[in-house]
């Protein structure tokens, strides 16, 4: 548990599955080998970027452990070759991207209590890790982002981080809340896109 | 004033007028509740995040006080139910996003000084931080940022940067010349985009 | 040497490059003499305002010394009124821009190196360095950013962080370590580009 601890495996899980959606993408798009490799590190490690930028937590982890980049790459490996596999099961994919937002905002939301913010602004920086690393892969390839685009996003990635900060707040083990965030997050994401909810927009 | 000092009220009527910003072009988007959120919070908090990570003034005050999130929503909340208002209100959006320039231009230069910057790289970051919160807005929907769009917009915020360089130089009252650089911001943004003031461009 | 030290000139002249192109694309665009200067800035100082948040080296170098922000706003200026000469000089522009990636990969990686980041993590910053300039310039006017337009881009940038990092590892001076990786950039880059290289997609 000192060599992996719970906060450099949820980065680690998030940052495979993200580097996986970022290479698919760039694989869709049709760009090359090291075009490949851009995406799967930015989708994958932008995220823990920004938060750990944000913390004043410099280098941020994905730079201080050599290991988030190595799997980050090895995402974009696996990708490459496997991406006509990955291609067909449409909805794993899917599940894999709730899975990441889950991982990333649960992982935010900790560090920023760690660092002592407060429950509103460390929730807000749970999101905003959940969501960064894929805005950053669709800005990279001039694409509305997908927090933009999809109904129930940003909101699954806020559900994970509130549990976060609930389950702190009365005292629960990191690692039960941990799952009990991350399981809640991939629930309401994949649910409600397989489901086809929608959320409400402004009155006309 | 201790409570709420200068550099706080700035940020925060910033904050409530670029939020307004980022969820009337949310609702224009037809996007749902919650990408009204994400714009109004990112188009509120963004340019004093980018200010403070690049003064090392970690965590940010958009993350460190609550208060500045609490207000990003409440600027969404306004426009979900206000929009169809708002919209008829076509010059006064203009007049507020001038003066969402003009007070992160003002917060963002005097910040700057205040973190022992020189007067010309404090300039840049009130630039940054006044033009960053719609820059990111724009581009997470994949627009133009207003910035390179209108005519006079990163000259006006520099121009209230100037004047808080000059008024520190001079030794005048912070909240004096706060006011008065976020007042030639507005003046001149306003005048310009009322009269169509176009700056020159490259020669043939 | 104390004034002008190696990381500041491969700093100033990245600057001027980049600037160069940055302001290039705004003449292209039609932008207004501001616009200019914003893109000028953007390509010229981002790239090195990303790298010194992640290193938490703030604030960063392109505030804390005016000379980078001036050699900005002077390749702006250069391009401003020579902008019809440098766009007869396809060639040219494109080795410059080549030479801004190899000296701000140099750059990066040496940095990161100084701030005790391991070979893998100061090789991702070099690139990251030597990219994120070009990659705000390109997505402020809502373009795929080069790194994903080119061929052999991103691997360029690589191979000079690799050469920096080999040479630190061999205690080679930094000032001819910076040269060969430099030229390597430079090389692998207008050759690539010249050639048309292209490298390998992931198969079908």
């Amino acid at each position: 548990m000192d060599v992996f601890p719970l906060g450099l495996w949820l980065d680690l899980l998030g940052t495979f599955v993200f580097g996986i959606s970022g290479a698919l993408l760039a694989v869709r798009r049709e760009l090359d080998v090291f075009g490949i490799a851009v995406l799967s590190v930015a989708a994958g490690l932008a995220g823990g970027m920004i938060r750990d930028a944000l913390l004043g937590a410099t280098p941020p982890t994905a730079l201080a452990d050599s290991r988030n980049l190595l799997t980050a790459i090895a995402a974009g490996a696996c990708a490459f070759f496997g991406h006509r596999l990955l291609a067909k099961l449409n909805k794993p994919v899917m599940i894999l991207d709730a899975l990441g937002l889950g991982l990333f905002a649960v992982s935010g939301c900790g560090k920023a209590l760690d660092f002592g913010l407060d429950p509103l602004p460390a929730i807000l920086l749970g999101v905003l890790t959940a969501v960064g690393g894929g805005a950053v892969r669709d800005l990279l390839v001039v694409e509305t982002p997908r927090v933009l685009r999809e109904e129930i996003y940003a909101f699954a990635a806020m559900v994970g981080a509130v549990i976060v900060v609930i389950g702190a707040g009365l005292g629960f083990s990191e690692t039960s809340t941990a799952v009990v965030g991350v399981v809640a997050v991939v629930a309401i994401r994949v649910v409600s896109a397989l489901r086809g909810w929608r959320a409400p927009r402004a009155p006309r």
